[in-house]
């Protein structure tokens, strides 16, 4: 067991990622006291901690910066887990009394909420953390050394490189998903889905997600996606328009068969 | 065991769906004599077959058609496993003198070629069936007890709803992958694709699949992916023009969801 780099850690949103962070930090530390609040609970309770994270969806993790500021120490390390870094980090920089350090964990899995909240959650997954030039030295390293202790591996880059790496392979395919799961839906109808082999299904995991916390998303990083979507967009035009040459289907087949075989050695 | 609908199975195409038929109708039926021949094999020794099973990739069966029209008896029985039914069907039917009934199993694997195969590929998934006005009942009728021999499910319909149908499930969401899997790789790039979580992998597992299999497959489903890409483009653009407000997913998502679910239910 590692010395703890955080004594009091109070943790503001008990979904999937906010309860799974309660457990890895138990699990790392058991004689750290880990408060939990829940979106109704009072906001004062997180008085003497000496990390605050949320974990709330990203609009209501911009609203906790200005709810729990007046309750937190000087001292105080402040993180999140949301899925954009951008908008809270330009948001925290606002506000030099607080010493915000931006992070998200790359885990997740097919069903959220705390009741499907596992200690081993963020074992060996990416989490990323954007410092900034103004925090101490040594609340990066302490933060750093707390999500090393829930099992995750620490990656460091700014917001805008988070918001543009994020974007590219966790919203995109998120919003895929969930375009074909509706158009196929749509086509096939009930009869259709009956004769669906696991390509679909796999496909469209993603699918299930739901609206809100998507929402959050997409409004705080709508310029990367503008442009992400127009590439899907083109590449999918250019597949239609060379449906019978196949013309579309060699360059674009030839290219994702390449990236495919990057992603399996990277995992 | 079932009595044997065939006693001798001429199977043209050794890759995973033809390999896979011949170990299937082994274990269904050790005594009867099954053949499979490849792409350089002689055709001529299809002779003597009371079915022939086309299972090489869809334009190289319509050669085929041509090919073993000269080797087969009267009483022979062809089909086909391959992903679109009009053209073939179309093919078969200019000669009134072959017995032909087309077939496609909705069964696969992430990895394709004989060395995957596996003679419990087809259990329990469904085997759809595009039998003519044309065809004599006992032809239809035999083989309906032969792809049920090999463990799957037979669903006979036309093969204007079978395209329909599989444009929709099945080639759109190829299409889909390949396409996704080809932009994220531009847009994230190595360094990209390494903090990626298991969505990510699973939204692209089909883009695995070659190009020249799916050439053929676009090339004679055109005009029924031409409007699924238009749909999909569609929804992708609503997205794209409603980032900000969210309306779009709002709508995709909602959507998404309930076909997911029904999606999950007919598994």
């Amino acid at each position: 067991m590692t010395e703890p780099p955080f004594r009091r850690v109070a943790i503001l949103g008990n979904g999937l990622i906010g309860a799974s962070v309660q457990l890895a930090a138990r699990r790392a530390w058991p004689d750290i006291e880990t408060v939990a609040l829940d979106a109704g609970d009072d906001v004062s309770k997180v008085a003497g901690a000496d990390l605050v994270v949320l974990s709330a969806p990203v609009r209501a993790n911009l609203a906790l910066l200005d709810a729990v500021q007046p309750h937190i120490a000087a001292a105080t390390v402040v993180t999140d887990t949301g899925s954009t870094k951008r908008v809270i980090c330009a948001a925290a920089a606002a506000r030099p009394a607080m010493d915000f350090i931006g992070g998200h964990p790359m885990a997740g899995g097919a069903k959220g909420g705390a009741a499907n909240a596992r200690a081993d959650l963020f074992d060996g997954r990416p989490w990323i953390l954007t410092p900034s030039p103004g925090n101490p030295a040594d609340a990066a390293r302490r933060l750093d050394a707390f999500v090393g202790g829930l099992g995750a591996v620490p990656h460091v880059m700014t917001p805008e490189l988070h918001d543009r790496f994020v974007g590219a392979v966790s919203h995109l395919p998120q919003l895929t998903a969930s375009a074909l799961m509706h158009v196929v839906g749509k086509l096939a109808g009930d009869a259709g889905l009956e004769i669906a082999g696991p390509g679909l299904a796999d496909t469209t995991r993603l699918a299930g997600s739901p609206p809100d916390i998507w929402k959050d998303i997409t409004a705080t990083n709508d310029d990367v996606l503008r442009d992400a979507l127009d590439e899907l967009i083109d590449a999918l035009g250019h597949l239609r328009d060379t449906l019978r040459t196949g013309e579309g289907v060699d360059a674009v087949f030839t290219s994702a068969c390449r990236w495919r075989r990057t992603l399996d050695r990277s995992r």
